[in-house]
Formats: structure tokens, sequence, C-alpha cells
């Protein structure tokens, strides 16, 4: 069995970039030919499945991982919850790795059935490669996740520094000369630290909006062998540029993930004219190279 | 339509009591009779199921409120989670109120997904009275629960000081002479107070864990507008004397949770000679009884 930092790299090597695809269905922008014409939870559940697989199936050649984000199947009760176990299926199918956005945490037993649900592999009722998790309520919190995610091969990205405006509120509160996300980001290092394998990084990695790109350089030094999960690129403001001090000198370190931006790609004034609803897989296609071909020139995924 | 404050006040009174059972299936706990054969999800989902009802019947007329913790049903994939939507259709048919325990958040739209598939009542998919929420990503995350709620009459749980041994390693920081919880509770308490009906309460509340009695005193003088849920009773060590700071002296304001120490009362040595395994939901009433008698001994709830 391969550790999650191994497996990750290879992916990220095998495909020559960072990208990540953020599966964040949305009832009101799923193109025409998918939306559903009646609002009963089972139709939505299909739709969102449908779009998924039409994602999946554009961009699984070109990057390395999807990242479904579980509120918008949630939302939709037991049948969204089915959906996307299918679509996370289909991704694996796919040869894709799946990290599963739940932002998931709580206290000791409750913390590992979160842990053995998403994190314990094939015995896993979700079966994800990784799952991003809150550190709120503590380091003994982190660690079922971690304990579940070295014995099967998984891994984990905690919450360090959000891509919302209003993230700083408590995350840049300032205690014993550090900053809250500094503290969170030393806990994490340790656990990354820990659990390194050939590769020079650990199972347990960290969220980093690149809405923030001073900080995002700042936890590139801290985290030295904590691999960075990137969110806040294209629509909500981050560029190339602004991810670039997330990797480390061989690109690797950083995975950059994009949802809206290329899943609703058909919406993009650059893509409607050209393609428009009707070929709204030729926009995932296309807003998908644009983002890998930025990243290549502004960052060291050049060298991937 | 009546706010959730209103609503959580007149259950707890109409009841006398301020206990909330927390639903948290286990697979090894389960009673013999009640335990699958097989270990596949759908026997396992099935279980729950089976176990919860048996539960839900008993206090059903004992008690206000019950909390299923998502995650032991979220462990088990879809099933499980299909399981959890019957559960609580089935204590809400048994007029029972239902606090949805996920610690769930995110930001901007994705804590509104949340939002509308917990907290938007007979609209929603998973028709919570209300949910627990974690606030690390800032008050702007907490937003769409207010809002929702606020059309809804639905409430939240906002984590404030959790009851984990190791829960203070951030919610203790002290940063511009407050200790993290307290710069979270502040913001609860503009929430709640922003929000308030005819009862005094707002329709955001507060999770303070009642294995810190101390810190659950100065919560109860700061949060004047908000409902605080009390983890930490029972199983987790705190006893009647511990909760009794977190009430008003109308015995209002807040709700005591019990999980293990009623769910699985037949294995206590107080219960499970008397009752034993093939009488558990026997051990969940004496448990539960003998709880409310603690809570009215010891605290402001002998007003209700």
């Amino acid at each position: 069995m391969n550790s999650f930092p191994s497996r990750l790299a290879v992916a990220v090597c095998r495909a020559h970039n960072p990208v990540v695809v953020g599966l964040d269905p949305r009832l009101d922008r799923l193109p025409a030919a998918i939306k559903p014409s009646s609002r009963d939870v089972e139709s939505i559940a299909a739709a969102y499945r449908t779009f998924c697989y039409g994602v999946i199936d554009v961009v699984a050649p070109l990057v390395p991982a999807v990242k479904p984000q579980i509120a918008f199947f949630e939302q939709w009760g037991p049948k969204g919850m089915a959906a996307l176990a299918e679509v996370v299926q289909y991704a694996r199918q796919k040869s894709l790795l799946v990290i599963l956005d739940g932002k998931r945490n709580d206290i000791g037993s409750t913390a590992q059935a979160y842990a053995h649900g998403y994190l314990s592999g094939a015995k896993s009722a979700w079966q994800a490669d990784a799952l991003t998790v809150n550190p709120y309520l503590g380091n003994d919190s982190l660690q079922p996740f971690v304990d579940v995610a070295s014995d099967s091969g998984t891994g984990l990205f905690v919450l360090v520094k959000t891509s919302n405006s209003g993230g700083g509120v408590y995350q840049d509160l300032v205690a014993n000369a550090q900053t809250l996300y500094e503290h969170v980001a030393d806990n994490v290092e340790c656990l990354a630290k820990e659990t390194v394998d050939e590769t020079g990084y650990g199972i347990v990695g960290a969220v980093v909006g690149a809405t923030y790109p001073d900080e995002l350089a700042e936890m590139r030094s801290v985290l030295q062998h904590a691999w960075i999960l990137v969110p806040g690129y294209g629509s909500q403001g981050a560029t190339a540029h602004d991810v670039a001090p997330a990797f480390d000198e061989h690109g690797l370190g950083a995975i950059v993930n994009s949802s809206r931006g290329i899943i609703f790609a058909h919406e993009r004034p650059e893509y409607c004219d050209r393609y428009g609803d009707q070929r709204w897989q030729a926009a995932v296609e296309a807003s998908t190279c644009a983002m890998i071909e930025e990243l290549r020139h502004a960052t060291a995924a050049g060298e991937l």
C-alpha cells in the first residue's frame, strides 16, 4: 500500500500539473441539457450525478484529482448523498484521486467514526483518498483521522487559513505572538513530519487560501512537510501568480483547486460565445487547459 | 410560524426538564437483540434505525429533544444517511425537537447549501429543528445559517467551548485579552441578540461543555440571549452540579445532552443486573428518569 503523499506526488507528476477540479454542482447553474425538469430530489440528484460524470469524463485525462464538495450533495438529503457516492466511485474508476471536501470534525470517538467512514480505504463507505478537516476542536480531534489515514494510505487536509474574506476574524487573532492559523499550522507541520514518507511529505496537509498570497508564502516555509491544498483560484479572485508561493522548487507540495471557474465555464464571457450551453464540456476542457497553462507559466509547476 | 427559541422553551416547559437524548448508535454497543448478524451496510443501517426508533419510543414522552450525531450514520455511507433521515422523521412524528449534531460549516454559498439542506424547515431535505455549526471559518460563514434559520423557525448552536480534554489547545488561546472561545461567544451573543423573540432568547445558541463548569458559568453571563447546549454530562464525567451554572433563574436557557449514558444504559453497572441486555429499553427509561431527577435537584431546572 502506497502512502497518500506518494500517491499524490505520482498523480501530479503523471498529469504534469497540480490542478484539482472542484465538483460543486448547483441547480441553478447546470447546463440546460442537464437541468432537471422537475425539482424533486431524485431528479436533482440524478442531474448532479450526470453533470459530475460529464465533468469527470473531460478532466480525468488532464488533472490528478477532483474535490467533490459534500455540502452540495448533502443539501438534497440521502438521495444527494447516494449520488455523491456514485460520483466518487466514477472518479476513482477514471484513476482520479478524490479529495472529499467536508470540513468534518468532532471529539474523540465521533471523529473516529468520520475517519473510518471516509479514510479507511476499501473498507470505508465513502472511499475518499483524502478529506478536509476542521481544527477548532483541538489536536486530539485530529488524531483519529491521522491514525486511520496512516493505516489506510489516505490523507487529510486541515483548515489553516481559509479563502473567504471573513476567515481572519478568528484565524488572524494573535495569541503568544502567533496568529491562530499559525498555531494550527505548527501542529499540522508536526503531524506531517511524523508521517513523512520517501517523498519528504506527510499524510497531513493544510488548506491555505490563494486569496492571501503573503500568508501562503509564509505557510510554505512553515509547512515544510505538508502538502497545501489551495482554494480561491479563479472565481474567488486569485491568479496563478498568487498561488506561486505555495510550491516547492520541484513544483510539488501544492495542489490548486478551481471549482466554478471550470465546471461552469460555459457561463464565462471568454467561453460562452465560443461553446455556449450546448457544448459545456468543451468549455470545461478549455478552462481546465487554460488553468494548467497559467500555472505552468507562473509557478514552479512548470517543472513537472 | 413560531421561532426556534419559543419552540424550544415550550418543549422544555412541557417536558418539565431540559434533557436532550443524544442518538449516537455504535455497532459494538447495540443490545444483542438489535445487533445485525451480518456486517453489510444495509444491515447496520437497519439496526441503527431500529435501535433509534426504540430509544425514541421510550424518551418521547419524557424529554423535549433528541440530538442525532450525524457521524455515526454517515460512517456507513448513503444507507446510513437514509437511516438518519428516517430517524429524524420518526422523532418529529413523536413531537420531539431534533437537533442534528453535524458541526458543519464552510464558506459563503457552500455554508448556504448546508443551511438550506438542514434548516429550511419543511422545504429542507433533513428537516432539522437546529444544527450544530463550527465557527473556525469566521462570522461570514455563520450568516447563511442565521438567515435561513430566521426565515424558517429553526436554530443553530455554534461551537464555543467543546467538552473534550484537548479542546482548549486553540479555544483557550488568549488574544486581545480574551480567549478564542470568548471571542466566538461575543459573536454568538450578538447574533442571538439580533434575533431575540418574546422569550428573551435568539435563534443562535452556543455549545459549551459541562466538563468545564467555571467556563460554563462565565458563558451564561456573556451569552445573555443565547441558549446553551451542554454536552459532557454522564459518560464524559460531568455531573448535575457541574451543569447548574448554565441555566437562567427560570430553569431555561440551557439544554443538557447525554448520549451513551442513556442509550447504552443497559451496559452500566447500576442497570445491567436489573434490566440486562434484554430489557435495554427499560434501562433507557430508568437512566433518562434518573438524569431528569438529578437535574431537578441540582439545578434551576427544578423550577420548570
